[in-house]
C-alpha cells in the first residue's frame, strides 16, 4: 500500500501512572500504555519525550516498531534514560520517522473493580 | 446526500480480546467491537486486515455493509480466513469502496463490574 | 469570537441504549446522550438521523440549541417521530446550520457499578 | 522543535462534575480535568470559557501552563471568577497564546468502583 497510514508526530497530554493495583498479574497491574500500529513498509524508530508539570522533559525513550507490526508499550516499563515515576502527571510527545497511529490506554486497577479508557493520540505532522 | 460522510481508510491501534467473561450473555460476553456507518447511497465492501506484535497480519476479512446502514462488527466473531487470537495484542486498519465513519468499542467483563471504553478510529484517507 | 468553533456535520457510530439500569434515577439510569455545544452568536437549528442494522434510517429529531449554550441530549428521551429503541445498535449523523462541537457519552449502569464512555463525535464538514 | 505542537482554540463539549464522592482522597474525588500540554518554547496563557444550558457563560478562567511543561487542570478547583457548579451539565473552550495539546478526564466516583473517561478536545483551530 503506497497509501501513508498515519503521522510522524503525536502527543498525549493526559499521563499518570497509579501507584497501585488490585486483581491477578500481569494481566490487571495499573497501567498506562502507547499502542503504536506501524502499517508502514518500513522499520519505524520511536521516540517518546515525557513532559511534567514542575521538572524538564523526560527522554527520549527509543523503541522500535517492525514493519507491518504493532507494539503495545507499557509506559510502566520505561527505564532508559530513567524510569517514569508513579503517582505524578504527565504528558508524552511521540516521534516517529516513518508514518505510524498511536493510542492511549490505561487500565486503572487501584479499586477491586477496573477502569479502562483509550483514546487515540492527537496527530501532530 | 451528496456530501461523503467518512473516509475510506481508517486505523485502530489498540485490539486485545480478554479472554475470559462474567456476567449474562451475550451482552456481557467479553469482546471488541468496530462500529460501522455507512450513510452513503451505496453498499460498502468493507476489508479488515490486523496486525500483530510478533507475526505476519491476518485478512482481509471481508465484510458488507448496506446503504444507510450501520453494522456493529465484533472481532470475536471473525473467522474467515483465520479467528482473531484471544489475550494477544493487536491493530487493525479498516478499508471500504464508499466513505464511512469507524468507531472502536471494547466491553472488558473479565471482573464483576464491566469496564466500557470507546473511541473513533483514526481517519487515515 | 468570530472564529468558528466546530463544523456542520458529525456523526457516531456507536449508539446502544441498554434496556436495564441499576442505582437511582435519574443520574444513575443508563443512557446515551450526545452534548452540543453551540458557542456561536445564532441559534443552532440541529436535525438527528439514526441508522440501524436493518431497517430504513429514523429522524429527522429536530432539537434547538441558543446561542452560547451548551445541549446534553439523552437519546433516551427521542421520540419523534418515534423512541429510539433499546437494545438495538445504531449510529446517528448530527448535522446544524450553525457550527457546533458534539461529543458523545454512554453511562451503562446494568451492572451494580456504572460503565462511562465518551468520545468526541466525527466532524464530517 | 520548531514544529507547531498543537493548537490555540480547543473545545469540549461534555462537562459534568458529579456531587458525590466515594473513597481515598484526594485520588478518589470525583473531578474533571483538562490536560494542557505546552511543549512550545514559550509560557502559555491559557483561557478557559465555561458555556451553561441555561444562563451565560461564566469566565475567562486564566491559567498559566510554562514552556516545556503539562498542567492538570481540575474544574472542580476553579474559583476566579466563579466557582464551577456541581450537578450541572457544561461545555468549554480553551484558548491559549501558544499552540498546545489538550486532553478531558473525568473520574466519577459516586459508586464504589470508579468510572474513567478520557477524549481528546476538539482541536479548532
Amino acid at each position: 500500500m503506497s497509501i501513508e497510514i498515519g503521522k510522524r508526530i503525536w502527543a498525549i497530554p493526559e499521563g499518570y501512572i497509579p501507584d497501585w493495583s488490585n486483581g491477578p498479574k500481569p494481566e490487571m497491574v495499573s497501567h498506562e500504555a502507547a499502542c503504536i500500529l506501524n502499517a508502514s513498509e518500513k522499520e519505524a524508530h520511536v521516540e517518546i519525550t515525557i513532559y511534567f508539570e514542575d521538572r524538564d522533559p523526560a527522554g527520549p525513550y527509543k523503541i522500535t516498531v517492525q514493519s507491518k507490526r504493532t507494539k503495545h508499550i507499557r509506559f510502566n516499563n520505561l527505564d532508559d534514560p530513567e524510569p517514569v515515576p508513579k503517582d505524578t502527571n504527565y504528558s508524552s510527545v511521540i516521534t516517529s520517522d516513518v508514518p505510524v497511529v498511536v493510542q492511549h490506554t490505561r487500565l486503572d486497577s487501584r479499586q477491586a473493580e477496573n477502569a479502562l479508557v483509550s483514546t487515540l493520540a492527537y496527530p501532530v505532522e
